[in-house]
């Protein structure tokens, strides 16, 4: 095999995304001259990064080596994986490589967001790329989307190989499998670096089997006294499976509802990953039609995310169709990161409304990531020299460390890397290669990387204290006040709570600038700089708050 | 018993706080005319309320009827228990009774907010308290804090127990102890009605026992080869007493750095609750005199909470002491619900600061909340004829009935109440008796119930998409604008980003206004509507943001 390609002498691999944070996977691996891009994701914003829709990796490292570039590979269909293509493509029109659903929803994703043209080259999960320096092949991953693959860049020093997001499930749903053999060959062949997903890292054992979740949904609706709704991710095909099947079995119907899940099963099933039985769904529009032991609801919100639409739903604001008594509802998803409280709030609501909920007690749900003994089977079979956990937070890659420290690779053989920084590789050997620029490029509506900083400081000082205008006009001529001061807040205080509050203060701004008047002093940077400091300093004094203050001066 | 307290015709039960949510708590009982408050707390404000530093619940209810109240008895010394206390006072002037610890806490609390003259009473665990149609008796429970007791209102209906925060810890830690004799027997008397803790109620088990912690801590701190952070809640003094003891048997000095850590540790030693060995403390300012093997460092944050002390110091931000290589740190909290994010964050940079974590591995720190099985032992030590599940979510308010049902009490006789729904028993029967007022009154610096509905609306819009200021001057006699239009952004867009955009929107108002003024519709409210109304759709449009817009017309 390695006779086919030819030696490299300098390997670099860096990350652009993925590392210190859950989402916006995006590894670089160089073969000398040659650079491979894996993944392109988006990640959904932190709670600091207010209004904003979605984050991407800045690629200006990438742009600038355009040339250099061989291929765009895609590992499975998750947005925080290839969320980002179209922005990607728009900048670097390169050559993507990918399974066949996998790119069934890229290429969605590349029409909703107007690009054209893209190069994208669907690849069988047991063809072999080769490439200059490089053979690259691909291994079969269970996940929680059906064709998602790990990757192996096989160089002259040994096989670089990224897992992408993965679990071992022994007895997994459908069609699903891990190219197990084929993992356990690679680590013979010697492994010269591994990338492997540290989501789980900190939960001990396994993360539990696809087929004990078919059978309790199953046993769920078989069982179900009213209306069964099933919320899950819309990219979770294997998920929508079973509740088409049980459904069936049960001789109920599924109304679909949400425009994202729409999307996902109408690419699943043209490409061959879904299976609907016959006659099994309904329009939306037809649920009064049918009884309500008839009847499964399949939902999804937004971002193709179950708990917005179940909010929605359960507080009576669906258009389509709302929880009542006694329905029950399956929450086939996991709390992501940061999403606790709403998570926890939907389920409230849900009980509010008069649900049974099914959302811990029974196995509805597993997650798509492995946990502590799965990682340390990944590290077993592919026996790396070098370990680089990826994908999530630090304190995940950490774990993941200690996991492989206790599998025999050491300390000095794994690299707990930040985002931009480099591993070099020379003669089989690794070390620290430098820096590479890196960046959040954030997404806001339909503007890409115009909210920078100083705009969420100002976001988040209008959150907490809101905002107050002093705005004046002044006659340039006789040097008076023309008209004002006027002063108007807002997610400050309540204005009829305190009108001899806000009286005080636009007398206090009347003075300050009568004060410049006189002495003419009429610079205005200089005003408003005294008027933004007496009024913050009396508003402290009497509220201990500190709003944004905006003074505005007129002239006529 | 029975024969010294009138009998009661009517009693009212209903919480002002501390059901639907965690914290706030505040509970009346009300025998015919006889109205009794237990418990006075303050929440921490969820998310969406935005700048907002605390919520108190609205006593309106029991201002109107202060002559009638006989007392306000405090079950133990936690801000969610007793931290609304000096607003409550400052407006009810009536006595509080409580345990010794609990009203040094809240003497405090007084002293601090300026109120004087409070009629605070002592109450021995065994003391009997009898009013008019009640007995008042106690019974010692374990929590997080000593001195915490449930509360028994003998009447002759039956009795009526409010548990408060309790768990079951068959081998407590130091003198901590509960009365589960004197239960057994109020339960054998004949319990009315049980209001019991619903914290917990989803997690299945026991909570753990804070001997064993007291053994994790010690063995950590006797392993450890560098310096030992400690980071526990100010209040938790039983945690405070296991570390000053471990740190004695190690030969290491204690560091105590926190404002709040050191109120309460002042209060718990005055008052015999907290032993400190001799010479076992020392000042922060004398660290650097002691090697890393010779120091424990004991912490809490801001509000007596430990991660925001963490934090400063992982992020070398702290005046006196930071973290750095071979640290340990011992994080001896939960994950409050809402803050798993800020959690998730602080133990990063904890590891990325070079500090080994302990925090989950291993049991040094267990909840003061009990699980099911302690639920079940509680409500099977009653037999409560009616049950009310309090303290918690409404899905935690839900788990605990299933509870309920599954040691007998059927769903007939348990109530899962709002805030303000009153339970009303006659004869020994319960049914609903209507609803009384409630609220939120949330605290914004100085500020007690000035920041309403609005003021949080306008700063949430505000934190998504910013502010657009238009300003214009209006000549009233010409009818021409004088100044302006000019239109400034804050948290909008980078203005160097879109300056077009801005130009663009400035021609637009001049246009309106200058229609406006041609056909003489100078009715300002209808202008400003146009101008909003415009600008909006233009923004919409071109940015799919929609920033608050504020116009603002003066007139010379």
């Amino acid at each position: 095999m390695k006779s086919k390609i030819k030696p490299v002498e300098k390997i670099r691999i860096f990350s652009l995304g993925g590392v210190g944070e859950i989402g916006k996977n995006m590894y670089v691996i160089e073969l000398d001259e040659d650079i491979f891009v894996i993944d392109a994701g988006v990640m959904f914003p932190e709670d600091e990064m207010l209004g904003i829709d979605k984050v991407i990796p800045d690629i200006t490292y990438l742009i600038e080596r355009q040339h250099r570039i061989q291929a765009i590979f895609l590992t499975h269909g998750h947005e925080e994986h290839m969320g980002a293509i179209a922005y990607v493509l728009k900048q670097l029109p390169v050559p993507v490589y990918g399974t066949k659903l996998t790119l069934g929803l890229a290429e969605a994703l590349l029409k909703e967001q107007g690009v054209s043209g893209a190069k994208l080259n669907e690849v069988h999960p047991d063809a072999e790329l080769v490439f200059d320096k490089a053979k690259v092949t691909f291994f079969r991953t269970i996940h929680s989307i059906p064709d998602s693959v790990g990757i192996s860049l096989h160089t002259s020093q040994g096989a670089i190989v990224y897992t992408s997001d993965f679990k071992f499930d022994q007895t997994p749903y459908g069609n699903n499998r891990t190219d197990l053999g084929k993992m356990a060959q690679i680590g013979e062949e010697g492994v010269l670096c591994l990338l492997s997903d540290s989501t789980n890292a900190e939960r001990p054992g396994y993360s539990g089997s696809d087929t004990v979740v078919a059978y309790e949904i199953a046993d769920v609706i078989g069982h179900a006294k009213g209306r069964v709704f099933v919320a899950c991710y819309a990219s979770n095909i294997t998920r929508i499976q079973q509740v088409l099947y049980a459904a069936h079995q049960s001789g109920r119907k599924v109304a679909v509802i949400g425009k994202t899940l729409h999307k996902v099963m109408d690419i699943a099933v043209r490409l061959g990953y879904l299976h609907v039985p016959d006659k099994v769904t309904i329009s939306a529009h037809d649920i009064d039609r049918y009884g309500d032991r008839e009847l499964v609801i399949l939902t999804t919100g937004g971002h193709g995310e179950p708990m917005s639409a179940l909010w929605r739903m359960a507080r009576q604001a669906n258009k389509q169709v709302n929880i009542k008594e006694g329905d029950t509802v399956i929450v086939a998803a996991s709390v992501m990161p940061g999403y606790e409280l709403g998570f926890a709030k939907t389920i409230d609501a849900l009980y509010r409304a008069g649900a049974n909920v099914i959302y811990r007690d029974r196995q509805v749900h597993v997650s798509g990531h492995g946990c502590q003994e799965e990682l340390k089977l990944m590290l077993n079979l592919m026996k790396p020299k070098y370990f680089i956990p990826v994908h999530g937070e630090y304190r995940m890659q950490k774990a993941h460390a200690r996991l492989a420290k206790a599998v025999g690779i050491s300390e000095e053989r794994t690299f707990l890397i930040d985002k931009g920084e480099v591993i070099e590789f020379r003669g089989g050997a690794a070390r620290s290669g430098g820096k590479v620029p890196y960046g959040n490029i954030l997404i806001d509506g339909l503007g890409i990387g115009d909210v920078g900083n100083i705009v969420l400081r100002d976001r988040r000082l209008l959150s907490q204290d809101g905002i107050l205008i002093a705005v004046v006009t002044l006659n340039k001529e006789t040097k008076t006040i023309a008209a004002g001061p006027e002063i108007i807040s807002r997610g400050f205080v309540y204005m009829r709570e305190s009108e001899t509050l806000l009286e005080e203060a636009e007398k206090m701004v009347a003075a300050i600038i009568e004060r410049c008047l006189e002495s003419y002093m009429l610079e205005w940077s200089s005003l408003k700089a005294n008027i933004r400091e007496a009024l913050s300093q009396f508003l402290f004094e009497k509220t201990k708050r500190r709003p944004m203050i905006l003074p505005i001066i007129m002239e006529v």
